[in-house]
């Protein structure tokens, strides 16, 4: 029992809905109310007391990786999700296809092309001089969006996005600081890829029959890769991470972990749980922990979707906690956050927590939510008190002193 | 009732055995039952959440002294246990007497041999000149222990031990950076004093009807011996100590607390604890708060005693808890770390907590146990937060602004 696995249902807590149910108090989940009774609850609040945690911030503090100090940018976690090989120095960013009209952004996902047709629009960018020592490479991943880089020597990632979130506008960088040299080389960089690429993607033949052609690229999220000492290095302990999403494998490969691509793995409510779970067993030969992630509860949240939520939850609890149960080790189960479905936002409210196993001091919890786990013996764990409270459950926690 | 007596039971924690036992929750101990129902529990981690505290450390911070930046290496700690009159940057190592055979150390604890033999021996190395202008100084302890102190100009803790804690290897230190010149001086002179002990202890008569003469010190833990302001000096209170283990006494004594030697008090399951109480009492007298330490409890867990650390907290109850109730103050209880019997090593886990005495809100405890402990009313305190709860207690806090 020297094991564990952390299974992160994204976006998990809630509030009270008018008659005072969260999806999770609502849910009918008898696997994990029995793992509640036989282990701990508490809270867990994965970026301070309060705080609102983006996904990829709290994933970091999550496998121990303190965010005030490892967070790269988005850009670069994204990058490596979608298995671009990144190199030490390279700036990374999230980047659509988008259309271009009258001067301006008209579109910022180019009417959500296909994956297939983002593919092959990517040829014409795939690489691209846009200054004498500076390369832009660009990678296509799921429907408009992809990856960005650009490699070269003193680059910055303090300038502006050229994707701001809205339509209407000139994609157009700047340096957050007039006087940033390198930043200045940067921005002046991203705007000749941005006009590159328009003239690529004009000239592209599957543009020639649209009325409105997909013929700009668009980023956010600068950042910068660097190599990181892995969860091995730091810890001793080997992950691997079983996810749908390429966010959270982006940053599981940050520090070193793992990643198992699993067939039907896809991030949605008809998301493979059994292979997902099988998959996780199965990892826990090799890693000293394995890390699930489940995405659709917080995409419930987002759409406001109470029921979806509450259907989510319980379909984990019957199709993956019973392949878990399988893998005889500690079971950790939480949220990165919680998504209130009356908010359609993450929150800084903490998310439930529940820890099982033999090494688990049994606090008399009798449910797995949001109001049990308020009253758990485990108390309430911050930023990444969670990752430490896991090596000591598996025994690998290092002495401080002698 | 404005003064504080704090017990802490090593190692005291555990984790449930296979009918969901600890030590602590099977133990006959109507005392500190009794204190729950009256005061309040909860839990204590000495070093952060999942932390695992080491017993030098984990006192620093129950003391008031934040380990991370009032911890000099385990050396000095151990030589201020001994009475050893450190100086201002000496460099203080835990010593061994072993046996040196065929190039190799071949047992590092000389047989075990005893503390009047080991008093012998160290007459021959008590005090070497191992370079121009450092000397080396030799004091034994208990049975094969001792502390050798290097004491000179521009010298450095950052070397290698000569003891690995492993037999069959050449005593040999050298500097963790080579570019370190002060730790390079270091373990220069901390070879020479190797050799010169060896040459020393060779000669000695009491080795010569020996087949497996005592003829080696090897020595580890090195620290820097700097003078620290006093609980009187940072807090306003002046401290005493009660304990049988030097390590303890050293810890009390660096940060300037008064060491109280006991007659009887001997770190094991037949230490005198009615006399240890009353030797508390008597210094409640001229201090303001008195610290009281159990060692066997964590002896026993690291043997994998169960009845063993059950019945000693027993004997704790039976013959400590009443002699302390005389002194009519306010009585913490806990652990400065949990040593789960099934793991025989320290663990992360929290220490249950008990205070007691009229300025606690009592909060419907009804045991003093793991279980009890993590639905406490104080909840959980971490690091040095259960001695500001104490200075709190005792009306000694001070005011943070105005």
């Amino acid at each position: 029992m020297s094991k564990a696995i952390i299974l992160v249902m994204d976006g998990l807590g809630d509030l009270p809905d008018a008659k005072g149910y969260t999806p999770l108090s609502a849910a009918l989940k008898p696997h994990m109310d029995k793992l509640a009774e036989e282990g701990a609850t508490g809270l867990f609040s994965a970026i301070g007391e309060g705080m609102v945690p983006g996904s990829d911030t709290s994933h970091l503090n999550i496998f121990g990786y303190d965010h005030a100090k490892y967070y790269p940018g988005r850009g670069p976690l994204e990058a490596l999700g979608a298995n671009f090989p990144l190199k030490e120095g390279d700036i990374a960013f999230r980047a659509n296809f988008a259309i271009f009209d009258y001067g301006k952004i008209a579109d910022r996902r180019a009417g959500r092309l296909s994956t297939e047709e983002a593919r092959v629009y990517a040829k014409y960018i795939q690489k691209l001089k846009v200054a004498p020592n500076i390369e832009a490479l660009f990678q296509s991943t799921v429907e408009h969006r992809g990856v960005l880089v650009l490699r070269g020597k003193n680059l910055s990632p303090n300038i502006t996005p050229t994707d701001l979130h809205v339509n209407g506008i000139l994609p157009k960088s700047v340096p957050l600081d007039p006087k940033d040299k390198d930043a200045k080389r940067t921005a002046e960089a991203l705007n000749k890829f941005t006009k590159m690429a328009m003239q690529q993607l004009d000239k592209a033949k599957e543009n020639k029959p649209k009325k409105r052609p997909v013929n700009a690229i668009i980023a956010r999220g600068a950042g910068t890769y660097s190599k990181i000492p892995s969860t091995y290095d730091r810890f001793g302990v080997r992950g691997a991470c079983i996810a749908g999403g390429a966010l959270y494998k982006g940053v599981a490969a940050y520090v070193g972990m793992d990643v198992v691509d699993v067939k039907g793995a896809t991030g949605t409510f008809e998301t493979d749980l059994k292979a997902k779970g099988k998959a996780a067993i199965q990892a826990l030969w090799s890693h000293d922990f394995v890390f699930v992630h489940v995405k659709a509860t917080d995409s419930f949240s987002h759409d406001g979707n109470f029921e979806g939520k509450k259907n989510m939850i319980a379909k984990v609890d019957k199709e993956l906690i019973p392949v878990l149960l399988r893998g005889n080790c500690h079971i950790i189960i939480t949220g990165d956050h919680s998504t209130p479905i009356k908010r359609r936002a993450h929150s800084g409210d903490p998310a439930p927590l529940l820890i099982w196993g033999p090494d688990v001091r049994r606090d008399g919890s009798l449910k797995f939510d949001e109001f049990a786990c308020a009253k758990g013996g485990i108390g309430h764990l911050h930023d990444t008190e969670l990752f430490h409270n896991m090596l000591n459950l598996i025994g690998k926690a290092q002495m401080v002193g002698t």
